[in-house]
């Protein structure tokens, strides 16, 4: 089994937002597919240590904006990289306007939206996979949207060379968002703590 | 609501087949997703009017042969606008060969290939939603994937001007395979013969 398989499956990025209590949050996803047309119907497979996940699982409700090629780095850092427990992602934040469904749309970097009410939550061990009805959509632009392989060649920086690691030991950068791990080893059931990503994702660069 | 919205959700392009008491098939879908990597499991999803789709209910497996911008559109014709229930679509095909859990690897026009091993069926109405553990994937080539954007780009021929109805009736044309419907309306829940895609895929061409 060669899992590098994988990386040729074609994604586009998505901000997924949810509002629970009057609190808002999101993450970023890849993982939006309509899997029916009549009725119109969506899935979303959400990583469970994902504050946003709890928040859909409570609420049965979210919204996914389509992340288009506008798109800065910012978005993915400001939603992507931190988490929804500890920190509040829409403070200061003025590129989203509130939904019919209480969650927030982001209006700025993408192109679309699609709002969804939940009718199945499926448990798949890491990950809740989400099947939802289509309660509200509208394109907000043409600008193309983003693919993950857009993002990887185009948003994100370029890694810079490694700083030399000052204990001497090896350096392991995820290939995701850029977080370094120091140690000889990288654990195989690591996470990475910015992004959520496992160690599969996370390459040698010294 | 607009349903243009969907179409800003990007997608790549895959050969779905299973193999059932002996007989192969196959068919085109869009709708493969990693749902976690810890285990590979991944998510597709079938119109269930694709004998494609009973086969793999049946059988429990199948393999999906990741498209890359190699393909022609020979590929598309072949696995895609003709169904399996009343042709064998592998006759004279030499593009492939058969994997360890029976259902055949294309390998031109395909950079990658993932087996799975189905785990559970959702009943979506008019698809069936397949969840299921990885057996098998490798890659083929570093050919880049096709994208369902890139398919409609470069891959499916240029429309023509239509030929004149001679019954002076209207022709609606199917955006995904280019079949033409010919009437004054198009039924709203016509479905289209070769591809599947429902009557808001056609648009209007005279």
């Amino acid at each position: 089994m060669n899992p590098k398989a994988m990386f040729n499956i074609s994604y586009g990025l998505y901000v997924l937002t949810a509002n629970l209590d009057g609190k808002d949050n999101g993450c970023i996803i890849n993982t939006v597919t309509q899997v029916t047309s009549d009725p119109n119907q969506i899935s979303i497979a959400v990583n469970k240590l994902n504050h946003t996940r709890d928040m859909i699982a409570a609420s049965k409700k979210f919204t996914a904006s389509i992340i288009s090629q506008n798109a800065d780095f910012e978005l993915f850092k400001r939603f992507g990289f931190q988490s929804g427990k500890n920190v509040d992602k829409f403070a200061g934040f003025t590129a989203a306007q509130r939904g019919a469904n209480e969650a927030m749309i982001i209006n700025e970097g993408t192109n679309a939206y699609i709002a969804g009410w939940v009718t199945q939550e499926i448990d798949l061990g890491t990950h809740s996979l989400f099947i939802a009805r289509v309660t509200d959509m509208d394109v907000l632009n043409d600008t193309p949207a983003a693919t993950y392989s857009y993002y990887h060649q185009n948003i994100k920086p370029k890694p810079q060379a490694p700083a030399p690691s000052k204990s001497g030991k090896t350096i392991w950068r995820c290939k995701i968002c850029g977080y370094e791990y120091e140690g000889d080893e990288l654990p195989a059931d690591f996470i990475c703590p910015l992004c959520k990503h496992p160690a599969s994702d996370f390459e040698r660069v010294n």
